[in-house]
């Protein structure tokens, strides 16, 4: 088979040229191989919308192949939000494509001098680039609605171009719809570079992999998907209500961040669950089982209709309902609907924006529980009005610019949807991440509340460290496979899982990992973002959450209480 | 004589005490004192307007004397604006009655629970709180015109209520005016802690300080005063001109930031000079010479009025003048006063505030040379409108919102008054500098350009570091005396100087320091500075210019071009 290639875009004289993969980056993929480019070729000091940063896409390593849930992208850069290097990663059919093609990454440096915009269409043969006008100023669905269906779609709304560090990097699905590289600006990186959008055309490419061992790949995929069906987390309640099963079981144990992180749990939490979600779905007629990319066996994500069974979002997520329903206390299925996709259309990080409007209520531009109210910020960002700059920049600007102290972020990054006073897990992995806040980096809640890999009491001290590190270790060779993060229930309970991964890996490449490889390669990944970080002028006084985070939550009267050197233990490894 | 005493005042529990001073601090005075203090007592990584914030006010060691220009007053903090420790000095009467009271330092600490307003006054017995209305929401004027000339005010405007990073503190002047300390937003932290003002009364206090040896005192003082009156720049050009006299000697050797530092020259710098200024007073009825403290001999001051006479600001300061002016290409002296009035009424520091409007104009907000939407801009952040709040969180925030690469700040704080490529020496005073980029912590321009103490070329990397490291060890020390920086050049070029500044202490507290004292007074202050800095997060990486300053700057085409290596040596003492 042919060999993988580096496609690489210099937007400053907008030449393109085609490499061959260095051999030390041969056996990496997604997050592993952006965050090693980044780390190789981007100064950590320099400026994250200046002509040094560079943006990567890259494939995981399995996708593209028919690994279930394998179609995840990884974007890397120099985060705009928190100054940190950045993996965000993503479903939609842009991996698969760019897998198939044989593209191992797709690297975007320089900048251009003139204040026009581009759009990049990537194929087999190379990159060409263009100059776009039409589509500049409108949203990421005006720009998938203008292309085919069977292409691949990177694209950037007004929030992007408008350099907002909140802004996020849209992936058209299978539906033509919308999945987002989330979270740490990457939109705002694309902006910088003045690309609207990316279009990956698949034309001349294979339809599935090759691979090197055809039957040792199918025979562990089939256990891997097993695995996966049979667990009752990935098997059931994700299908059943979506990521949104969560918010009663978060609000039950007292971890669902309330009104700006006050309360642990939301009064109008029935309103806004995920069992409601469903019930509105069935009784509209909307789609409760969807898959953000072809393959996905587990279809956590749903089309969202409003009354008169008309689309209004899809993807609809825990993390973005609980952001602005329990965040901000609205209590309106409807209006989150409607605003989630108002935010998809901008393209802007859901978590990042609800957080900062809540801080925005806490410092009384609207009130809290003022659902139409949260619109009308929405359309200011999108509008790029002084108001929504504001609260398109993050929560930690927000917080700065309103003189306000109770502001849930680390290292600038939004803390997400549970509160690490009482799932302290959690609160370990939000600030030892080598991404500020990220609830997906080392998702403890799956052994402090959802008990898959035993369990771990998510209000005492003992045992977080170690757990968090486990996750992250693991996460970060997940993230750098193409597999959706959502494997990792299984991968926790199943002891088959995880072997049948390492086997359709070194079934495609014709390598011999083993799994202890594959926590290796997690270890490595973790100690180069952190150097890129600690290059970059990060300490581990960065490694802390908010002080206000010592006032005692309801309704455990939990506080966070680790100590520094607790923290900190979690980089002896 | 009274030993001076410690008074504290507690915002949480409005509690008061009256503390002796501890050994340790007994040889401090000025930022000597509130840099110990806040290193001693407040969490380097504290939220800086939170409740483990403190704000200390102390005079000079020589405060209170007749020591000419000796009426300086430090105010210490964390800071809201760079998250460093930060002292900020300011004339105006409060030093000097403050020092003749006994109190060696007022300390304020917590923070109150309720959202209402307090007023301080201190006397000799101690300190009253009381709530405050009248004057919330007003600016610093209306404060001081409520009160007597014969107390000591410090006081908050709009942006301080509004805890804008960027609001400064007013002190009163001896014609009921404004001075200001001014950088690092200790305003905020004043606002944060509901202080609309301080009055102190300096009821039952001697007129003069008590001095261990009166004859002793005397003819040091008199040596001092004289070097002041000999120096070509103390006695000459800054009374005469007032610090103005600076825009056309910089402008000339290409050193004056222009146009968001893209140009080292202004084309409009005649129409804005000291030369230009002086002529308007003098044709006007306006007041030439003014002095921000009793017992200055340089009043470099000035009261500037309109066409019709009419007041309209004092201590129109070279720093404000060239921001507004070259750095926002607004060549209009009238429209630059009315300016610097507004934001002395509303409390914000002019160097932070003109260059975060620079950036703005860069992203487009209003154009460059817009001196009627630069008054309408500070407008907006008097009236904390979402546009203000922007602009009154200083220039990094204002970069970070509107994605802006063009930033010149070191440690989030506005780069001032002299361009670090074609002035080399000031540049490594802005890097290592523990408050971020600051001109007078390290003020190398006497010897880079007015060729005070020698002369260190401008434009060549050789012996800046050393320049700037002997500079900033001597004005620690000197702003621990309460003795203005412009006694700087007497003290390059004048050998009896420093000494006599020895002999005043001596006489003053009956100590026996040396010349070798002073400076190692002096190392200690940046050290304990820097440590709480490197407490708080801070490292090297910190301690750079931002990357635009790569590019060549007219005329020279000059760029920054010191390695971090060679700018760390700086700390090798």
């Amino acid at each position: 088979m042919m060999a993988d290639k580096i496609f690489r875009v210099n937007m400053t004289d907008l030449s393109v040229s085609i490499e061959d993969v260095p051999a030390d980056w041969l056996g990496l993929g997604g997050r592993g191989l952006t965050s090693t480019i980044i780390a190789a070729e981007v100064p950590p000091t320099c400026h994250p919308l200046g002509k040094y940063n560079k943006l990567v896409f890259a494939p995981g390593l399995l996708s593209g192949t028919r690994a279930a849930d394998s179609g995840r992208l990884s974007a890397g850069a120099k985060s705009p939000l928190t100054g940190t290097i950045k993996e965000s990663n993503s479903g939609g059919t842009a991996s698969q494509l760019l897998a198939r093609m044989g593209i191992k990454a797709l690297i975007i440096e320089g900048m251009p001098e003139k204040d026009i915009f581009y759009r990049l269409k990537v194929n087999t043969e190379g990159v060409s680039i263009s100059e776009e006008t039409a589509l500049v100023g409108r949203g990421n669905f005006a720009v998938v609605d203008s292309l085919p269906d069977d292409v691949g779609v990177l694209s950037i709304g007004q929030a992007g171009e408008n350099r907002m560090s909140a802004a996020n990097i849209s992936v058209m699905d299978p539906d033509g719809k919308l999945r987002s590289l989330g979270r740490g600006g990457l939109g705002a990186v694309m902006g910088s570079k003045k690309i609207k959008y990316i279009v990956i055309d698949p034309a001349g490419s294979p339809k599935t992999m090759p691979l090197v061992d055809e039957e040792k790949f199918k025979a562990a995929a089939k256990v891997f998907a097993k695995a996966l069906h049979d667990h009752p987390v990935s098997g059931e309640a994700l299908p059943e209500y979506g990521t949104n099963i969560l918010i009663n079981i978060v609000n039950e144990i007292g971890g669902l961040p309330t009104r700006n992180s006050r309360y642990g749990q939301f009064d109008g939490h029935d309103k806004i669950s995920g069992e409601k979600m469903r019930e509105l779905i069935d009784a509209r007629g909307g789609k409760p089982r969807h898959g953000c990319h072809p393959g996905c066996v587990i279809q956590c994500s749903q089309v969202f209709v409003d009354k008169d069974g008309k689309y209004v979002t899809s993807g609809f997520e825990y993390e973005s309902i609980w952001a602005m329903g329990a965040g901000c206390c609205i209590d309106d299925l409807d209006i989150l609907a409607e605003a989630d996709h108002l935010m998809d259309d901008m393209g802007i990080d859901t978590i990042e924006t609800a957080v900062a409007i809540g801080v925005a209520m806490e410092a009384g531009v609207i009130d809290f529980g003022d659902g139409v109210g949260f619109l009308g910020l929405l359309r200011e960002i999108q509008q790029a009005t002084p108001q929504g700059r504001i609260l398109g920049s993050g929560a930690a600007v927000v917080g700065k610019v309103y003189g306000q102290t109770r502001v849930p972020v680390v290292k600038g990054q939004a803390i997400p949807a549970y509160d690490p006073r009482s799932v302290k897990g959690i609160g370990i992995t939000y600030c030892t991440s080598t991404m500020g806040a990220d609830h997906t980096a080392g998702y403890t809640v799956a052994t402090n509340i959802l008990k898959c890999g035993g369990f771990v009491d998510p209000l005492q001290k003992e045992g977080q460290v170690e757990l968090s590190r486990n996750l992250q270790i693991a996460t970060a060779a997940v993230d750098s496979t193409g597999l959706c993060v959502f494997v990792a229930f299984a991968v926790l309970d199943n002891p088959d899982a995880l072997p049948a991964v390492v086997e359709m890996i070194n079934a495609r490449f014709g390598s011999s990992l083993t799994v202890d490889d594959v926590t290796a390669l997690g270890k490595s990944i973790l100690k180069t973002e952190r150097a890129f970080n600690q290059a970059a002028g990060f300490t581990v006084q960065d490694d802390r959450l908010p002080e206000f985070f010592e006032e005692p939550v309801s309704p455990h009267d939990a506080v966070w209480d680790f100590t520094g050197e607790e923290i900190d233990a979690f980089w002896d490894f």
